[in-house]
């Protein structure tokens, strides 16, 4: 048994077809193009790369892309003043804050600077407060609009573009940190799936990912969840980014492994990675919609 | 084998008369005493005799407690005028709206009008999105300061105070209110437990409760939780707050059934019930402390 690929490229690619069509029918309407600014502090490399990537994608959509970078040396107080001005700037709809910042700046503060309305990623405690708050599908939300950082929402268009019922299904997620395991959690939630957290200090973590009809990893740790810590027929979404000795991208799931046993299983690279810059990207035109309309 | 049994009366009565002490110490020292508004709108029996026992509990503390009565016919535009004026307030520490709020009004926007730092009940998105986003016990927090909902709170507080260790556990939670399922399963995280939240439509409810190393019940149907549901030797903490029809308080487990079979249960009434007041309380002076030491 060979489990249906989760093709979250060719996925991306029809929402990027989409989402162009969304973006001109805006800016027609408007007269506005949504534009995200990317904070930056330092050369990262990986940072860099990644600005790069989200530039692109962006303007071949028709949406802007402002790249704001500052010194490795720059204060917290610097960068929450950049954010402010963002803030205030009428023609930024979103703001993304790459991480690592600098040493010594505290992440948290940075965050909470940044305006609720244009947290493109949905890192904002207002967004997380809302999406911890918010009501079952099918019930009045009793919050207010927010953000939910993209990639645990590009996991759930995964699942959604693919019929995937989760409805009294029990989702195991691994990894609770707060850009994907813990929001991915409320997510699956709200869909009313059963939702168990682990972690690192779960204990018999195989056993407890066996149970999961939806078995969900960001762990960050190669190939860590093997072919039989899956469940039979399970869907599995890797959200790993990790890279072997010979420098190949692998999942947090053994893929080989784990193909043999699930159901339906999303691949690395190819899975969750290209639908990221895509959920980003309908926040940022959400976002764009929201301050418009406003 | 009979469990032990959790007692939240006994262990509430231990930390009143260790309230009393931090009061007088906090009068002493800043000359301030902690004051709570409640905010009620209507006459709803329930939150007129809760309002009475907030009252009560807060003046043989030492501490102030102001009760603001809107009529029923209270306009969501009034309430949040009230309460933006107690956000102002220098002398009021701590606020509460009681609810049920009259039909029409939503919950939702009368709570994001609270002053987060002066949010007694960790209702407040900020608060919640703090919760969500907190790290796990022994590392930087890094979120800003936060209340936690009182009766999730006083579950946590039980589960300390009688030494329960939480790390590496499986922790079940039925139910996922705002104010009580949701919070104490964050909460259970962060102290490294591996988590499940149950509700409404997970399937087998009976089987998954039995996995719970601990299990909380906070789903509001009394006595569904048989005892064959509990693992044994469990932890159980009951925030059911049901009345059968003879109109005795009864929980949401089964309680006859279930201390045969559990290793320590928290009784209905005098168990999560008396603490609940006792960390509201704690809220109420820890934001005095906050706002007068800023």
């Amino acid at each position: 048994m060979t489990a249906t690929i989760l093709d979250g490229r060719a996925l991306a690619k029809t929402m990027r077809a989409e989402i162009n069509e969304e973006v001109a029918k805006f800016k027609e309407k408007y007269g506005v193009t949504p534009t995200i600014a990317v904070v930056r502090a330092g050369e990262d490399p990986a940072s860099v790369s990644y600005a790069g990537q989200i530039q692109k994608t962006f303007e071949k959509r028709g949406m802007n892309c402002v790249l704001h970078v500052l010194p490795e040396t720059a204060s917290e107080d610097e960068i929450v003043q950049l954010v402010a001005k963002l803030n205030a700037d009428a023609s930024i709809h979103g703001i993304m804050i790459q991480e690592p910042l600098p040493k010594g700046i505290d992440e948290g503060v940075v965050k909470a600077a940044l305006s609720p309305d244009k947290d493109a990623d949905g890192v904002h405690e207002v967004n997380a407060g809302r999406l911890a708050q918010v009501a079952p599908v099918g019930r009045p939300e009793g919050v207010g609009p927010f953000f939910v950082p993209a990639t645990p929402a590009g996991g759930m268009e995964i699942l959604r573009r693919y019929g995937v019922e989760l409805e009294g299904k029990h989702a195991v997620v691994v990894g609770r940190s707060n850009i994907v395991g813990k929001p991915m959690a409320l997510l699956l939630m709200r869909e009313n799936a059963t939702v168990t957290m682990c972690h690192s200090r779960t204990r018999d973590l195989a056993a407890v990912c066996r149970q999961g009809d939806i078995l969900c990893a960001a762990v960050g740790r190669g190939k860590m969840i093997k072919g039989d810590w899956i469940k039979p027929g399970a869907v599995v979404i890797d959200f790993g980014v990790n890279f072997d000795e010979e420098g190949n991208m692998i999942g947090d799931v053994d893929f080989e492994e784990a193909k043999e046993v699930a159901g339906m299983i999303t691949p690395v690279p190819g899975g969750t990675g290209p639908m990221t810059n895509i959920m980003l990207m309908k926040n940022v035109l959400e976002a764009a919609r929201r301050q418009v309309e406003k």
